[in-house]
């Protein structure tokens, strides 16, 4: 989704999908999903640290010295944290929303060029159902809305796009107990589907575009209510504690 | 997409989608990516395996009996592994793939109503490449291939789609040393585009709806070689070992 200005603190970010949207001849329809990248929800919401103001601990200082990393994104990404996961090569954290990520999600890219510091909302799902409430106000119809970011994962290379807020929709698909299609009852399958919808938004908006958001279309969503929180795994089923 | 009948052991894949889509009155176009869960391709090669003719270990018996499981299933998954990353509740293993997952992909669901198992391909990246070149010669096009299963992840609840095998595409974009949209250079920016289209084939074709693959249009990918090899995390760069 083109024509999304610059974000400013106080900003709707669902006035600027639906005015975006009506810039180029476009409206939501009926089915609809909302994905939206969190670096715009954060601007809005005033998520924003100066760099210059940040003066990073011994213990980030090391570190960054040693990875040829920023002390004072390192400093924030630790005051951010509630859990260090793991301080070697790159710092993976549990943020205070339980997610486990790099940097507790601490982003200086797609900012201002390299002086201020985004951080995560401090609760994407209330922000994203904020925006959800709006959307329905603007345009009468219920949109589920995601709130996305990407994150790394264990075994596996390269980034992928996470839902960390969502609303209007069950995050998970439970197969749990159906059937397939040749009759076998099926036990263990619950799919994020919310964290595949947010990887569409990593495909169609990229890094570099300015598209912070974009709208899918045809994807049939069960329920009307889901949280996020529901995608975080509890810690009596981590698999590494 | 519909049309794909049940798959038997020979069967050319690429055969099998170009005609369904032929049915349907459509046809491959210049920059569709083929996306292809890998049971069907399991099937074509004869992955199958008879459980009444799986003797179960000692080990597969107590594992499987306290957590409810199936043990030919569960000793199937230990002679696919060639480590055992974790042992309770839901046995995680390594393949012999580098994939870390549960049962090692083995899996009973979507195949005969549950007296045979499929095991993930031999060499998924071989699968996608000859996939990838059966549609050259009956399409004439540079059609990338992705070989999808859904695996879990370590800190997050629900399966998403990742890419086990690919062909004709980078799997991954690198965003590192590029500069976003305000001039900001970025340097740990890597995403696993290929499991974010393997993702969209999770939305797209569920688990009980006979829909084994899907054509999406409109993305562009990057490069004209890849191989899912390049998505799984060398163990030097574990973060659990």
């Amino acid at each position: 989704m083109l024509g999304i200005r610059e974000v400013f603190p106080g900003d709707s970010v669902a006035d600027l999908v639906v005015n975006a949207l009506a810039l180029g001849g476009l409206r939501l329809h009926v089915g609809d999903i909302v994905v939206i990248k969190h670096k715009i929800v954060s601007k809005a919401e005033d998520r924003r640290v100066a760099l210059d103001a940040v003066r990073p601990s011994a213990t980030a200082k090391k570190f960054a010295a040693r990875n040829g990393q920023d002390a004072r994104v390192v400093e924030l990404a630790l005051r951010e944290a509630r859990r260090v996961v793991r301080m070697k090569h790159v710092l993976i954290t549990e943020t205070r929303h339980g997610f486990v990520c790099a940097n507790s999600g601490v982003d200086v890219s797609n900012v201002d060029g390299g002086n201020t510091a985004v951080l995560l909302p401090l609760d994407p799902d209330r922000s994203a159902a904020q925006i959800h409430r709006r959307l329905k106000k603007r345009t009468g119809l219920h949109v589920p809305v995601i709130i996305a970011d990407s994150f790394g994962r264990a075994w596996r290379e390269g980034l992928c796009e996470v839902a960390i807020g969502a609303a209007g929709m069950k995050v998970i698909r439970d197969y749990r107990g159906k059937r397939d299609a040749y009759g076998y009852r099926m036990h263990a399958t619950e799919e994020a589907v919310a964290d595949e919808l947010a990887c569409v938004a990593g495909l169609v908006c990229g890094k570099d575009t300015r598209i912070p958001a974009c709208v899918i279309r045809g994807y049939a969503s069960q329920g009307n209510k889901g949280s996020a929180r529901g995608l975080v795994r509890p810690a009596e089923k981590d698999l590494f504690r």
